[in-house]
Formats: C-alpha cells, sequence, structure tokens
C-alpha cells in the first residue's frame, strides 16, 4: 500500500475481529521493521513479546482496563525495555557488532567505556526512561510496517505496567513493559471509530518553518 | 521501496553530501507523515521545526557536539515536545475535533474532563515525557517515510536541548526540543559508517514467543 495513504487508512483499532488470524508471514515482518530499527549508540534496549496464547491473553484484559482488543487480536506485541543500563548489557551488544562486523573484540572499547561513564552513573530511572523512549521508535516500525500490510493494530499505552510486568515474568529478564500493539483485522460493523474522521492539528499550528 | 529493505538501507548517516538538497514534495511527504502519527488520547503533544536557514544551521552545530550533520544536511527537522500539558491545549485540540467531525462542542467534555483529571494533577516533567515519547512515534514516522522515499536522515538525541530551546526561542511556544532528524543525501565516498554491517540482537535474544 502507498505509505501515506496506508497512515491514513490505520487508526486506533477499538474492536478487532477475533476470527481473523493474521499470517505469521505478516507478522515476521512486522517484528523484521522493529527490529530493524535504530537505537541511541545501537544498544537496542528492549524485546519484543509476541503472545498468541489465548489463556495469556485472556489474562492481560483486566490489566489493560478491559480493553477487550488485548484478548481479541491475533497476536500481542509487548515491547518491554532494559529497566537499567548495565556494563554488561554494553558489551554483550559490541563484543557481538565487533564479532558481526570482523572486528577485533575490543574495537569500540575506547566508546563503550565513554558510554558506561555516561550511564552507569545515572538513576536507573532515567535510563529506563531512555531506553523506553528507543522502545517508542521500534513500536512506532511495527505501527508503520502493520499498517503498510494491511495488518490493523493498536497502539496501547494505558495498561498496568507493574501488572503486566508481574504476570510476563519481565522483572527476572530486567525488563519494564512499555507499549503494546495489538495486531488484527477490524471488525469495522463494530468499532464505533472506524469511520470518525482522523483530525490531527491543522499544518500551520504543527509545523514552523525557517528558511 | 520495498519497506523492509528501505530499513535495511538506511543508517544514521554521518556525513551528508551539501551539495545535494531533498526537494520539497519529498520533504512535504516525510512531515506529513509525522503529521499523521498517533499519539496519546490523540492529543498529538508537539511540533515540528523545519530549517533549512544556513545560518541557524551553523549556529546549531556547537549545539549537536559539532556534528556537522545538521549543517550539512538540506533539512534539519526539529521535534519539540510541550513542556506541559495545560486544560487550554487539551481543550484546543478536542474543540477542533470536534468541529472537524461536526460534532457538537461539547462532545468529548466528559473526556478531556478524565484527560485534564490525570494530567494536570501531574508534575510539568512528567508530562513532558509523556510528550516526549508521543514525539517518539511521529520522529520515527518521518523515518520511515524518508527511507521509503530513498531520502537519508539521522537520528539525533545527543545535543544541548536547552541550548537549542533558547536559539529557537522554544520556551515562548512552551515547548522543549526532544530529536532532530537531519534530512539529506549520503556522501557515500565520505562516511566510514555507510559500508559497515548493520547488527542487532540476535532475533533468539531480542523475540519472546509465548504460544
Amino acid at each position: 500500500m502507498d505509505l501515506l495513504k496506508a497512515l491514513q487508512w490505520r487508526y486506533a483499532v477499538k474492536k478487532f475481529d477475533p476470527s481473523k488470524e493474521v499470517d505469521q508471514q505478516l507478522v515476521d515482518k512486522i517484528i523484521e521493521a522493529a527490529w530493524l530499527a535504530p537505537t541511541s549508540s545501537g544498544l537496542q534496549p528492549f524485546q519484543i513479546i509476541d503472545i498468541t496464547n489465548h489463556d495469556l491473553k485472556n489474562k492481560i484484559v483486566p490489566i489493560a482496563f478491559d480493553q477487550l482488543q488485548v484478548a481479541e487480536c491475533s497476536h500481542l506485541l509487548v515491547f518491554a525495555a532494559w529497566d537499567n543500563y548495565t556494563a554488561k548489557r554494553i558489551d554483550h551488544i559490541y563484543h557481538y557488532i565487533s564479532s558481526e562486523r570482523g572486528q577485533k573484540p575490543d574495537r569500540y572499547k575506547p566508546y563503550t567505556d565513554r558510554l558506561k561513564d555516561a550511564y552507569l552513573n545515572r538513576p536507573a530511572e532515567e535510563n529506563f526512561e531512555h531506553a523506553a523512549r528507543q522502545s517508542y521508535i521500534a513500536f512506532s516500525f511495527a505501527m508503520m510496517m502493520a499498517a503498510e500490510l494491511g495488518v490493523d493494530s493498536t497502539p496501547m499505552e494505558g495498561f498496568d505496567n507493574e501488572a503486566l510486568d508481574d504476570l510476563l515474568n519481565l522483572r527476572e529478564l530486567k525488563l519494564r513493559s512499555v507499549t503494546m500493539l495489538p495486531l488484527g483485522y477490524r471488525d469495522a460493523e463494530n468499532d464505533w471509530l472506524v469511520d470518525l474522521k482522523k483530525v490531527r492539528h491543522p499544518k500551520k499550528e504543527f509545523l514552523i518553518e525557517i528558511k
């Protein structure tokens, strides 16, 4: 689909058709887009949890303030960011980067030393917030990729993050949930939002041009 | 361009060709994608500043820790989020939404009352951080749209936000800069990053599937 048309077509689905599954090949592409998203210093400080298990999706409904999309969607993607930056996490990805690029293992040591200086002296909450912002890039790439493939989604921030972290055992992985992205197909006949005009601020209020 | 190929093709350009301008039609599409990005409760709590003025771009170089991309790019997009949520801002967009949808002006009052209850009792910093996260969705949509159009960009967080806010008089607009996205065309011969393999965490470390 033309990408701007896809962005006009997409909306935050309020009612999915629970009988329609998204083809795994399409889901793989959506996850691929999220995986390719750039992040600050290339640390990629988050993971995706792809949930298709019905019981688990149902358990998330009350955690998501009874928004049924999390149960009626085909695949529920949870974006969870690192709870903090650590030397181990920084070294792990940079050892992998140098290995994948055929470089010496200590190729990036001066760079990772600077990252450690910057991050390891900051409060965990500040580092988590920074990691959470990075996860928004992947979350957005996934949403846009889904739209381009004609797959519906609902960007969701409104849920009880701590309850979801407990349910998914994210604390053990030193992750904290940030957003959810249910994927599926709209139930157009029963979705109150589908026909309402998409409204954004007028361009003259949104855009400042300095020539 | 195929969207996944475009995401493989894109990288954080370190050296733009300053002789190449991006066609305004393409820039308009990139800004359109950012403008269409969804945001929490539809508040769209940010603006874009599109800078092509050479003197101004040059003044931003030291603010961006001497990263020359901000001067050598064709268009420099600055994403700036609301410094806080206010009743006026919430009412402004919801009056506009109801007007654009042909609804009564008070159609969304119960909803905006709930938003005000939630936001106006929170610290400004927490609200700014929430608005900043929303701006990342638009920032990401712009980046992905640029890639699809074959336009290069550099996602940038590393700059002196307060100095940029001063220079662009963002405080007067009650905005705070969050990210920058220089747009242009890569100088492939002089960019050290262009040929280095794009590396992300192995999928088995990135993705958790719960079936």
